[in-house]
């Protein structure tokens, strides 16, 4: 079996995920274009059913399968978003959903997870420990695993993003996108550089764990010190077996972008845009506000904002910071 | 002339702006249903270019005159989206805006308004007080005043809305409008039940100033004392001479919402639908929290996210409040 997905697999999963979830609109942000010269374009995926795009891949992978294979149940881990996209896959198809959580996930996370009807366990230990048992309790129970982004059945899902860009902005210049453990760059990116090679793709990526741009650098995988960015989404520090391949192939550039960036990118998004993304979102936008994305006049920019999940206290304090 | 707009103004209003203005998405919100027992859908003019729908309104008057009419520049009184619509409307023809805003307009509207190359004039007094000093001012300078509500040409350029939420949500069953001055509730009404008169048209008002409320209950045009409703946009204590009678014919219901209600609609809004709105706009959904609006299940409600202007600190303050 292929352990990365082809143009294919993508339009494939576009066609089965057609009526269960949502094709976010492409929105314009004029306000931002001065400051960065250069047309600013959102692909709001914090939109989606769940909050975040995560419900794309989960679902393709549910759905690609029979209902023997899933009967028993799926279970994954996550900081939040794949868990409320497997839980919610799980509820539409009738099979139960375990969730393994890091024992410190945002409320909201955790709570949403429940809400979509998922068993929660809380475990301590990193995101390593934390799928090692994963795979124990599935090979304990007959569940199916589920990998958030290691997955080629679960990147292909995350592909149909990329479709969507180039299908509602056909002339679309560059596309940013933010890199965590890489399932989804590494499904955006394949379905734009198989469909439309000249469209840019760059990676951002906090530069407090850079782990996929170090790897590019020192031109093998390369496994980080984790630090604390508040990009809690994009908190990995082991570059993705799976996507570093894909990301090496298709990602013209990776950049990384500074905590204060990121916080700035989330002011600038619910002041000039008036949407409501979680850090590992607004970490597109960062690479302009640092200057590090060379653009031209006119360009067409549009960012991938991944998600919206964030506590509402978390949202006022980053927004009242100065 | 006519003081009220019919469909045809606003089947003009729409050809006129087109390639102007956001012709906004429909955005479902499935996470809200449940505890509605409806279909929850949103018209996000917040996500206008100028953060609200003002524009249609400003810039339908400014392009439905000839270019000598306007020369002198474009003139009115705003609590700030309608000073925001006449200002950018302005900048695209290339006349002067001159914006008389109140003293203690929040801080973020009047420097938007600067932002877009306005002339701002602070003037201390209630609405009916500056729009005196709007007149005067123009009649000494030759400028064309633009009323927020009175005019039957930014009516219609409100009305645009209507039209489009019929196209995009064909089968919509119940559509609710903020009443402020009551412009764009008289557009939207007008386009819906000029064009599909079996679609509930609701307003919703604050409790603190219920002037359309009790206008509609006493029979006749009643002025109230101004409260202090947290819903800055909507804080006019006097109907609208021309919006009255229009109201009167078109709309099905007036709901009034508690400044608690408004608020606890911001939160949902932005933990639900990630969307940044200010108090005008999240009232729509005070009529279903405070349960006054009767639905029947499946109903598809559609609510008019009216403008997003709103200062980041005041937003946090909202958000963080329990």
């Amino acid at each position: 079996m292929r352990n990365y997905p082809v143009i294919d697999d993508i339009l494939k999963a576009k066609e089965r995920l057609n009526g269960y979830i949502k094709h976010t609109p492409i929105i314009r942000c004029e306000k931002m274009e001065k400051r960065f010269g250069c047309e600013i374009y959102f692909k709001p995926e914090n939109l989606q059913m769940t909050g975040a795009f995560k419900l794309r891949g989960a679902l393709n992978k549910a759905l690609s399968m029979s209902k023997e294979e899933i009967s028993k149940g799926l279970i994954a881990t996550s900081s939040g978003n794949h868990a409320q996209g497997l839980a919610y896959a799980a509820r539409m198809l009738g099979v139960k959903a375990i969730i393994v959580l890091p024992a410190n996930a945002p409320k909201i996370k955790i709570e949403n997870t429940k809400a979509l009807g998922a068993e929660v366990v809380l475990f301590d230990g990193d995101t390593a420990a934390r799928w090692k048992k994963v795979y124990e309790i599935a090979d304990e129970n007959g569940y199916v695993p589920v990998h958030a982004f290691e997955d080629p059945t679960v990147m292909a899902g995350q592909g149909t993003i990329g479709l969507e860009i180039l299908e509602d902005l056909e002339d679309v210049d560059t596309v940013i996108i933010p890199m965590g453990g890489g399932g989804l760059i590494s499904g955006i990116a394949t379905a734009i550089k198989e469909t439309k090679p000249s469209v840019r793709v760059i990676g951002a990526e906090p530069a407090l764990t850079p782990k996929y741009y170090m790897s590019r650098v020192n031109k093998e995988p390369t496994v980080l010190p984790l630090k604390n960015t508040i990009a809690d989404g994009l908190r990995i520090s082991v570059p993705g077996k799976n996507p570093y391949p894909i990301i090496e192939k298709y990602v013209d550039e990776i950049i990384t972008v500074e905590d204060e960036s990121i916080k700035e990118a989330m002011r600038m998004i619910a002041r000039d845009a008036k949407l409501i993304v979680e850090p590992a979102s607004s970490i597109c936008l960062g690479t302009l506000i640092e200057n590090k994305l060379k653009v031209r006049s006119g360009e067409k920019v549009c960012s991938v904002l991944s998600g919206g999940n964030w506590d509402l206290d978390a949202l006022a304090e980053v927004y009242t910071e100065r």
